[in-house]
């Protein structure tokens, strides 16, 4: 329902309606997620990160046919241009990840036709096609770039997309990984579902607020990026890590819980604004972690030891007063743990975060008001202009 | 003061306070838009951009002595690094002005230290010098950028910057301008001046989602530089030119405003949302295009005569309905007058805007609260995953 709000001011606009939406929904007390009514359970285990785009962008399940055009667009794109390419080689090695990516996706308008025109819009009559063949290029190019990055910042040729396999498996093979077993590239497909959408935080926000401007959907995106790089947003799952590493060994767990629980200082990776019980997403990524610690028999790195034990150890101090590890604990050690270089745990979040954006920008733009709030203005009035040497 | 909103939906989130601001302030009905509590009539006339700059960053007039410091410090970024005009020469030459600029601010990151931290921001007791520094980095690198991508993309070399000059002649003479005239440079500073800012509407906040997540300035300003791109914002100006292009001569501005009229089509350049009489940015550049049609001593092109021509019967057929040529009408006419080409100056008011984005950076983080607002839900609820060979 439309009407005027109050004049009161809410910071960070905390509990104002921003949109009508139909793409993602959250209700914490019953920790559930879901996106355009499917629960997020049931898209981790049984969906894909193509199919779930899908669902995401285009609001129902596609046929068979649908997925196999959308898929096969995804991977069209997943080949970069060569301009492109020469012109990450030309950044300076030490760029960071998310820089490079924010870079590179404000330049794909020059490589493809993204502009938004009104007969490709059409109000809320839109053009499917039109939607569809853009949110292919802006995801398929996003899992690409983040790869070659990697490859390239290490010295490497980037490597080329495999045309026949899924988004998932094509991306660990673009980063470099060998000996990809099923189970990783479930994992790698899980944790792409599962970033997907998570209704109206700060850089789907920020994409909504550009798309409101008609801004290309590469503008948007590049956008998001800039804020999602903040480290207020993403990140949390490199934090989780950084905060493994300095813990010595399983054994100080414990005694380190302890000591941190006491200053009240934060551990990373627990509890989420959120959810009051635990993040639905973290109960799918909890079992991967078994699978994951029994694929390797026992094989497995320090840091996947410590947060198993750093799990156990929060369960049983923290789950009485409703503070659960979340998501980004669990795809933190198993990013780590399959070799994933901390420092682009972000820029993954954003290859898989595209889809939301991209849906929240369909949704935007078929509907489009352009965002312009007001302010309380507490600044100086009727000042009068004093020369600079009588100041 | 802060409070919990109603639960109605605004689009557009008009009319709904997103912050407490004192930077810059519109008063519609009298026609007033004020920096700091200074009229823009009297920044037009008697300030700078480097001082506009300073006074929108600090809130203050800035001695002699501050003003030094900032300038030389805008001039030191002003000569872009090596690697970054690399880059620029990599890209294909029809890239879209905008999106080079978005796309180069990504990259500012890389060459300069430009990370939010808490030690530099330190609540409501800010290190000066940090956003000084910061802001003269993205000041002085945006006209440059404009500049050289100019350049580069028609086949020549970027020019140097000239050390000693201000910020708007330098801009000139980087572009390729001969013949640089105290009026061009008075005209050109005076614009930038205007475009400096102007509360709170879609790039401004932006900027300011982007800030809560205390992402870099560099990605703060290229996230605005995306949402400035969109039709619906930056480009009114542009549109100026391309509908006084499509009329024949000046003898047939009068029909053509009759059946424009009459059809109830748009005048692009007439009429401002937030004001009900003449945009007092419009009033400054109204001398100034008389001024320099007298320098030019006649000279001067078709498209500044049909400007002319129009504006003359505007003011007859309309002023009596509160619609006035507003400040895209004439600042088009007068970049265009100078020999800048069309598709720049969307890019050139970015360069502008900048230094109010960056106003709102600085206001944003020392008193931080992560955008989050919320949404009405109005899609499927607890919907089961049919599998792919059953839908």
């Amino acid at each position: 329902m439309a009407g005027s709000s109050t004049h009161l001011y809410s910071p960070g606009l905390v509990g104002v309606i921003a949109t009508e939406s139909s793409v993602s929904n959250i209700n914490g007390e019953r920790g559930i997620l879901s996106y355009r009514g499917y629960s997020i359970e049931e898209l981790a285990k049984k969906s894909t990160f193509e199919e779930t785009s899908y669902l995401l962008l285009f609001g129902e399940l596609p046929t068979s046919e649908q997925l196999k055009i959308f898929t096969s667009s995804i991977s069209n794109y997943r080949q970069l241009p060569s301009e492109l390419i020469s012109i990450l080689k030309a950044l300076p090695k030490e760029t960071k990840p998310m820089d490079v990516l924010q870079m590179a996706v404000s330049s794909l308008g020059t490589f493809y036709d993204l502009e938004v025109s009104p007969e490709k819009v059409k109000g809320k009559k839109y053009d499917k096609d039109y939607f569809m063949n853009t949110s292919a290029t802006l995801i398929g190019s996003l899992g690409s770039l983040v790869a070659a990055w990697h490859r390239i910042r290490n010295g490497h040729e980037p490597i080329s997309s495999l045309t026949d396999e899924a988004y998932a498996k094509n991306f660990l093979h673009m980063l470099g990984a060998e000996d990809i077993t099923p189970l990783m590239t479930r994992i790698m497909d899980a944790t792409l579902v599962l970033h997907g959408e998570h209704t109206i935080n700060a850089s789907t926000f920020t994409a909504m607020v550009t798309s409101s401007t008609l801004a290309n959907a590469s503008q948007v995106v590049a956008s998001a990026i800039g804020s999602l790089s903040g480290p207020l947003h993403g990140g949390a799952n490199e934090k989780v890590i950084a905060m493994l590493e300095k813990i010595n060994s399983k054994d100080d767990i414990r005694p380190w819980l302890d000591d941190t629980l006491k200053a009240k200082n934060v551990v990373w990776g627990m509890g989420h604004r959120e959810y009051s019980v635990k993040d639905p997403r973290a109960n799918i990524l909890t079992d991967m972690v078994q699978e994951l610690f029994d694929e390797r028999d026992g094989g497995v790195t320090d840091i996947f030891e410590k947060a198993i034990e750093l799990e156990k150890a929060c369960e049983e101090k923290l789950a009485h007063k409703g503070v659960y590890p979340n998501v980004d604990f669990y795809s933190g050690i198993l990013y780590k743990e399959m070799d994933i270089p901390t420092d682009i745990f972000t820029p993954i979040f954003a290859m898989s975060r595209v889809a939301g954006w991209l849906a929240h920008w369909i949704e935007q733009i078929q509907d489009n008001k352009i965002f312009r709030p007001t302010q309380n203005y507490v600044g100086s009035d009727d000042r009068e202009y004093i020369n600079i040497d009588d100041r």
